[in-house]
């Protein structure tokens, strides 16, 4: 049986819970059949989390890889295409850190493309009855920093396992705490559309051809 | 016991289902404490639909009439303040008929405000966990149409007898079949806001002092 | 020649400047031909306000009056249809008042519609290469205000006196000093719009049959 | 004196102009002071439009190149940071090609980023009064595929040439006749922001340390 490993953060931003590690936790505890569910929480800082998912593969050995991160305001689960190698830091980490136009990897490349099938992956979260798109940009702060690690650790510590990075929305408590007019998803909407994008990114290794492109 | 008369269309504009009846069905179905819940789904037309409002009204003499109509796009639950005397239709209703700038009510008064305690309701959504926010317009389509007949019925026909209207966010399922990025809200999150704007309304009659405004 | 009287606000919200009068005095000083334009400059405060674009009308006996307000966020040039009859005050006013759920005029309706041409007005905005929309809620503060005084007062005291309001966007420095991703229209742009709206709010009398309308 | 050579495209999309190409023809027209102002205009394709940058490169020997591209729907000038190796085309090119997920350079590096002071661009952007952000993402339509043919170019055949991208907003023009309620920048806000884009990036090799950093 594959095992696939599924890591989601800490809270972050003011927050007190983090959709993202919900979503890993509430699906590993359903046990999906034929695959075996590995997971890890990730702080949600810069200098260390990477060190923490290495550890993570290296002790479960996964066939696959999700990180999985909140991204507030968005109205759907994306799954990222791009990993840039910025550190680029809006608002402080969760240890105070702040890094501006600081690489993730010295001398790493500039980018990193996920290796999940990431439009079939879009396509299979839709079929499931859950809102998703691609997304061209993780932005520049923890998620694309353990994304652009987790690629740069798959590419060059643990050659054939696959992996990649998804985004999911607000879950409504958090919106409604705030106050806001911001969309939000279910953590069972959201817990759906992983199980899909997991289950789809295991049995699949050449994507969909179908345009998920955008114009700018 | 009280009883409430809850009010949701039928579907419109190419979809299969319509979120605001969803969530009346299923609160009916849950059986709140403490009151009678009476629904009618009502056709999504401009001609027939108050008469099938007032049969309803008729039949159950309620306390409380909560119109719910989907607002497909917007994030939130969104109770709303105005019902203008227009009818503007952008697309065309489920009969066909879109008529242009005719008013609801011939002679009628250019608005009716909700006699709903709108403010306290939106907090006690928000306090259930589910995002909500006041809305100042309900546009001028079927749910402005069905919002103003109501209160007009409710002024001159059945006093004492309160009522307003609330939009409700588009349900996963149906953005995912459009394939947009696009806000929803799931069902249960959505009957989870109803049921506290429910009760909210039943026993609040002075609403809250709190700022709801908008700046334009 | 026909008198028009164009209102716009000083600056509020912190800006330094109000996109609205800066419109109103550029196009009063281009002297567009076959109109007399009187200008007024209102105070953004509810008290007060109503009584100084009293006395303008007063001193300027116009055919038309159309108030101009900042919206800042929107994107184009949106006339208004309503008028609700309803303070609620999200920030203070210019001299600190902040009123929440007062009327505009105890006793008075519950909105006016605009007696300008508003479909019209669009299409000739935007005929004019000047992006447009028709609103259906013009807020609960000053500028929804003044909208409601300004149609109580031609239903009142000045039978025969056309009038109404539009909002206008950000000034593209109001954006840059912000340092935001908002939208905004140069001033010569929205003079051009307020210019096509003005000519065709006092050419045509019966508005346009084509929708306008919005679904929510 | 330096010379800076700017490039925009041909309409596209049904367009009968293209701001990009109006503002770098504007900015040219003005002749401004201490910089020789080149210009290409690329056809709005995948094939070719790289071979016709390089030909206006070789041709006029820049220090400096920005290409320039509409991005409808943007509400500001958005410098872009990262160029991907990605042609996705959600809409065919005016040749009526549609790559979905081909390389723009076979064998090259998954991404570049901009070799212009991005920061240092946005901040003198907005000093300058018109409205500016950073962005994450180019697309992977036909500008994601300039941006990224021009990087590839100067990292592989013109050493010590610095280069990058800015999208622009829509003209007025555009989307008052699409009768849309969307952003738009008059063409001489849009020039004024290229003219401080242009001799910031002349005079700064490096970056202000300032955040421009997205969470997402």
């Amino acid at each position: 049986m594959p095992t696939v490993l599924l890591t989601g953060f800490e809270p972050f931003d003011g927050e007190k819970v983090n959709p993202a590690w919900e979503a890993v936790a509430a699906l590993a505890a359903e046990r999906p059949a034929g695959v075996e569910i590995a997971t890890a929480q990730l702080p949600c800082v810069f200098d260390g989390s990477i060190e923490a998912l290495r550890a993570a593969i290296v002790e479960h050995r996964p066939e696959l890889v999700v990180a999985v991160g909140q991204a507030g305001g968005r109205a759907v689960v994306t799954p990222e295409l791009v990993a840039v190698n910025v550190r680029d830091a809006r608002i402080p980490d969760n240890s105070g850190a702040q890094p501006v136009d600081v690489p993730v990897v010295d001398g790493g490349p500039a980018a990193y493309l996920s290796t999940l099938p990431v439009k079939a992956c879009v396509a299979a979260i839709r079929a499931a009855g859950v809102p998703a798109a691609l997304s061209h940009t993780a932005g520049t702060f923890v998620c694309n920093h353990i994304f652009y690690g987790l690629m740069h650790l798959l590419a060059t510590e643990f050659p054939g396992v696959r992996g990649g990075f998804t985004h999911v929305p607000y879950l409504p408590e958090q919106v409604a705490a705030l106050g806001l007019d911001r969309p939000s998803m279910a953590l069972r909407t959201i817990t759906d559309g992983l199980a899909a994008l997991v289950g789809t990114a295991l049995a699949t290794t050449e994507d969909l051809a179908v345009t998920g492109g955008a114009l700018h």
